[in-house]
């Protein structure tokens, strides 16, 4: 069975993107995995209208990539702020692949904004795709994808 | 200095976005990892019209993402295919750990509609996050995020 006879719908990437949404919505998830998490903080960084923020944010819930949690700063008012469900740390791995491209082909001036290390050796951190036996791939002609039921050859 | 002081366009998230580019995109992308590289096949298998896709495809010929390549069929005109560009190729992990979050948290019914394998070992393979000392990483408390010049701890 080749790539193109498989119902494009029953594509994982796909259903990703769905949870992604557009680009406002991954730059909203890039905050709360960098510590900002209110409202405001994240209105005035991502230099986004209220209404388009708070529109990603329900969204987020909903997908259940955030969940709201209520803060009350002393003398105000009950406020929320927004923290990563598991499902929302795990697309880590997305983020962290997006970074590496970019930081590898669109390279910003003064260096990444941004460096992963490994806490405990120091090393740099980076998404690699690996095998379940512990082979590092690092080409696709290392890749067999297989369309369920037959053997397709990933030609990329 | 904490992330919320970095200039959110110094982003590595970001600027690969702007690669990426809209859902479209990232599924034209998609084809052509898997062999689908024709226009009228990728019309077709998307459902895409035609000037929408003529459109995606010439923003990431200009991005880099893919190259034309003219063929010409027995006794037809010549037309042009797409390949993936090195620069392309490094999208790799970028889908593939789209793939993975995909097939743990929004399980198409029929399973995965392709699974990637070490064509070696036969093992499946995933997007991982790994040290430069080939340590994995499993959770975020194991990493460390530096904005360059001081150091802050991831949070998520």
């Amino acid at each position: 069975m080749r790539w193109s006879d498989v119902d494009p719908e029953a594509c994982s990437v796909s259903r990703t993107l769905e949870v992604l949404g557009d680009r406002w919505t991954v730059l909203v998830i890039r905050e709360v995995f960098n510590g900002v998490r209110r409202f405001a903080e994240m209105r005035e960084h991502l230099g986004i209208s209220g209404s388009v923020l708070s529109q990603r944010l329900s969204g987020l819930v909903e997908q259940g990539v955030l969940e709201r949690r209520a803060y009350r700063d002393p003398g105000d008012r009950e406020r929320h702020e927004y923290r990563l469900t598991p499902l929302g740390k795990d697309l880590r791995p997305v983020l962290i692949a997006m970074m590496d491209f970019s930081d590898k082909h669109r390279p910003a001036l003064g260096g990444p904004a941004v460096e992963l290390t490994h806490r405990k050796c120091g090393a740099r951190v980076h998404a690699r795709l690996v095998c379940d036996d512990g082979h590092a791939i690092t080409t696709g002609r290392e890749l067999t994808s297989r369309v369920p039921a037959e053997e397709a050859v990933l030609t990329a």
